[in-house]
């Protein structure tokens, strides 16, 4: 059976000794963020997802969620009792407006402890993780009355929230999407059509699910920019904040999916449902998008999520099982016939290619998190500008590169375990298969990266990307001159000049030929991706050489830091270099073939 | 649905244009492969997989194997039926002697055939393959009486074969086996033990099982040097050859797995049961390994098929799916609102890396089988050495590289669906799961990379990869002049230079320090995969060119192929420079960190 222990120690040492979180305590809500208040959160946050979460993990796989005729769903046993707990505990509280019932604190402290429930059971945190992204749209969309009437409800937990995009014809391209709003005499909409793939889209946890819905009003341009966001809750809401009567929405059926069984992916078929609508008409896919950046996030981190489960539990496996001899003879054990299977150098290639994924990938996402308090909280227009830029940049790659490298991180942990990785018992599989979706949902990672190349790198002149290199430069240039720095600084040195000069290759080469910014797209994210978790290792190194020179009560943390900074520059980001030359050669020969000759 | 439509095209191609197997016609057995009874036996072997055993590839899935009371194992419904058309239609004589019972053709030629077979369903295909690896030690290390005793009855596919490695506690490190062979007054022996993991271990389809199992006789070194192997039948076979008495093996759990669902892995109990000793006593892994490496090609070859079968769906999905338009206004369908995905350039990129990996991997892996065939049938020790060479060097190669390249061909097709490649109707999730198992047994991809770094290379002062290089150099220096192939011959230099860099480190650093070619190993199988697929790109590349400037009645085929080379050198080849640079800095990060500071 897999186990799972929050990382508590690594998650404080990213917020207080590599991101300075104390820096910070000038914005709104950080002031509250003090160690002790950090380490309580984060200690209890683990101790919850380890003790309530992670029991359901594999038992919520096998028995997954069920639809009944009637249209109700049932999720998998235990899954309404931990929802209980969670709520009762104020775990759905974290980061919301305190003037809704939530506790005000830093959205990269709230991203923090999602990271372990995700670890835990990502199927049972999604009931959560989409309310979140629901409640975020709300709060900037929504009038008063919505927010007065949904968020309480929706902060406590009581309700979930979801978002509604696809429907059978249409994922990716929602200009296509039909369904249909009709405006009513009292202002209010009547939502017909079909959605699909919606995550917690019915269920038996909370009392009302808010369903956030994108549709065309009636005579609106039949593209994107005719699309209109709804709110359409499961029971419509009394005046009085109670709960009225059933609306026009039910759950056709539930998908049978490769995983995340425990929840439920729902056809929702809309028949007339009563529909308020969100912010301005036509202006919905904008709305949405604050929902989807920071689902994003959301998913970026289920990659990181997975591949720490999955890295836990294959070290455990390498300690313990016993498998031909070290090469070294000095690393073999007299007294047994054969050696833990982690002296072998290619299982320790796998568990450090995790490691140094997982660390970097916690360090990243947290900057991220970290931009988001800025760019909403900061005192200056500049600082929030600067903030945003940054988010928006890396937003495609949390998401794209993180659900790659950890769904990667999953595969090689399986592998560990040899055949046994291979048999359900042992809950590896699972983890492979959770992690997978994450590459998918959200806009796939190509979409990730067409955003990334299409629209993040050149928007108001190429400031965000530039500002990244700035901060590379003046980070390696501080490095350099440290011996323990210098080669993590040298490697991220030309990680970022490997970027640069595909930057430049793309400016150059995409506007006389779009297909080849396409073409440059993915390899162009894996890139960005890899010099970022390089631009982590280096802050690690430096913070972890600082506290080893200032002297540590815990030496072998930070020694073990500098060692895996030393692996990720030495064994991953020479990957840049063909990845460089790949976007060099353009898509001529991607284009070449007609659709018929595949 | 999925659907299949065996390559007989481009397996042709390979056979005939690629590899020149009309040079081979003084072998035996080639005589009988005319261009017409290939494509005769092409055809009718693709029909018989797309129409007899594609429909039940998704219903075995869902169904799997069922273990009863007793102990019997039931397939599912259907596998019964099929497996009798199977023999029937005698797919499982093809290259075995005709002595007993077999067609005596070339062992290229059946593997050609088993790809067909395993793309439209593995788990079928592996009742199938398992029994010919079993012929395969049998007829090698086998007495007269045995192979008269087994053979007819395993070459009709009336029998099937299993082989036993596998303990709970053991599966890399053979050493460390339990399974007890008691000597008996009559020759006989009396096995006892408990093997895991037996694929095909029971089932409904043959009359009987004819397991091949590794033990240790009683007094024999409890380490690899004692391990003998032996036949235990599942019914005692009488004087006459009719089936006598139930043996005392069977079968006490099936596994719950990720994939191949309808395969049944079986825990096998033996207590007491008879065996006969195969060749020498303490010789056993000796003979077993003839089975394991005509296995690990077969495994390689589940890589092609599961990329094969998932490129094809891959296509067709991105043919039809239309979402998003074209970057190119001239690429644009005027009459649709959204194009075809197969328009947009990161589609392409996964669909064009599976093809170009798909059709490297089917001449690698024919070119490695042709091997097969030289290496038993050459009429000079010369020509047959030289085969067995260059078999032994690509055999890890085939299974290893070929199998990750595999899963990761499954895996970007399932991406090309979007959502839909999530959820188990649309069959893509099946090809991801039941690719991945092909990485982890006959040997994880671990122990192939170290088998071919530890034991191939070196292997007679490194005549093989010498061999490999010299044979790269002489078509490289032959193609650079032709303005057709100077593409790919650069780039194949480039990848050799690479490789060879890294052999030299290899033999500089290995000797010093074992763990460097440890740590070596993985990026080093990887180089010489890429590698060896940029020869069989730069071979049909010159097959092509050649045949368009002679004139053909399908230029596109050839023109096609010559993109799909130029693909590869630019798209997949630069990886090596990276691989290369992976290699030389060594094992010391690898190695640095204590067990317990993971």
């Amino acid at each position: 059976m897999p186990s799972y222990t929050a990382p508590v120690r690594d998650t404080r040492y990213v917020l207080e000794q590599v991101l300075g979180i104390d820096r910070y305590s000038n914005l709104p809500g950080f002031e509250n963020a003090t160690p002790d208040m950090i380490e309580a959160i984060l200690t209890e946050g683990g101790r919850f997802a380890a003790e309530v979460l992670h029991p359901l993990n594999r038992s919520g796989d096998e028995e997954g969620c069920t639809r009944h005729e009637d249209g109700s769903v049932t999720t998998p046993e235990g899954f309404k009792e931990a929802y209980s707990q969670f709520v009762e505990a104020g775990w759905t509280t974290l980061s919301a407006p305190e003037q809704y019932g939530g506790q005000g604190l830093p959205s990269v402290l709230a991203t923090a402890v999602t990271e372990y429930l995700l670890s835990a059971n990502q199927a049972f945190e999604m009931y959560n993780g989409l309310t979140q992204g629901a409640i975020a749209s709300i709060l900037v969309k929504g009038s008063e009355e919505q927010k007065n009437t949904y968020l309480p409800n929706m902060v406590s937990g009581r309700w979930t929230g979801t978002m509604n995009l696809t429907e059978p014809h249409c994922g990716t391209d929602l200009g296509l999407l039909k369904t249909k709003a009709e405006p009513q005499a009292d202002g209010t909409y009547r939502i017909t059509g079909t959605k699909i793939f919606i995550s917690a889209g019915e269920h038996d946890l909370a009392e009302n699910i808010i369903h956030l819905v994108l549709a065309k009003i009636a005579g609106a341009p039949d593209n994107v920019k005719g699309i209109s966001l709804f709110i359409v809750p499961k029971f419509l809401v009394n005046a009085d904040g109670s709960i009225g009567e059933r609306n026009g929405v039910s759950c056709g059926s539930i998908e049978e999916k490769m995983g995340i069984h425990g929840n439920s992916t729902c056809l929702l078929n809309y028949d007339g449902a009563t529909g308020y609508l969100i912010g301005e008409a036509e202006k919905g896919l904008a709305a949405m998008f604050i929902m989807m950046n920071a689902a994003r996030l959301g998913v970026g981190l289920q990659g990181l999520a997975q591949g720490e489960i999955a890295y836990q539990n294959g070290v455990a496996y390498a300690r313990e099982r016993r498998q031909g001899r070290a090469l070294m003879p000095d690393a073999r054990d007299p007294d047994a016939k054969a050696d833990p299977i982690i002296v072998h150098p290619d299982v320790r290639r796998m568990l450090m290619e995790a490691k140094a994924f997982n660390e970097g990938a916690r360090a990243l996402v947290l900057w991220g998190a970290l931009q988001v308090d800025i760019g909403r909280k900061a005192q200056t227009e500049e600082e929030r500008e600067a903030a945003n830029d940054l988010l928006g940049l890396l937003t495609p790659v949390i998401k794209g590169y993180m659900t790659d490298k950890g769904f990667e991180a999953a595969v090689n942990m399986q592998q560990v375990y040899g055949g046994h990785g291979y048999i359900r018992e042992w809950g590896m599989e699972q983890f492979v298969r959770d992690a997978r979706i994450a590459q998918i949902y959200e806009g796939t990672n190509g979409v990730q990266a067409l955003d990334l190349v299409g629209r993040k790198l050149g928007a108001n002149s190429g400031r965000a990307i530039q500002e990244f290199f700035r901060i590379v430069a003046e980070e390696v240039g501080a490095a350099k001159a440290n011996e323990k720095l210098a080669g993590i600084a040298g490697a991220l040195e030309r990680a970022s000049n490997d970027l640069q000069t595909a930057s430049m290759w793309l400016m150059q080469n995409a506007l006389a030929n779009a297909n080849n910014a396409g073409a440059a797209s993915y390899p162009y994210m894996t890139m960005l991706g890899t010099t970022a978790l390089g631009l982590m290792w280096l802050r690690m190194a430096k913070a972890s050489a600082e506290a080893l020179a200032e002297g540590t009560e815990d030496p072998a943390f930070h020694e073990n830091k500098l060692i895996t900074a030393r692996f990720f520059a030495e064994k991953v980001m020479p990957e840049t270099n063909a990845l460089r030359r790949k976007i060099e050669a353009g898509s001529e020969s991607l284009m070449a073939l007609p659709a018929e000759a595949f």
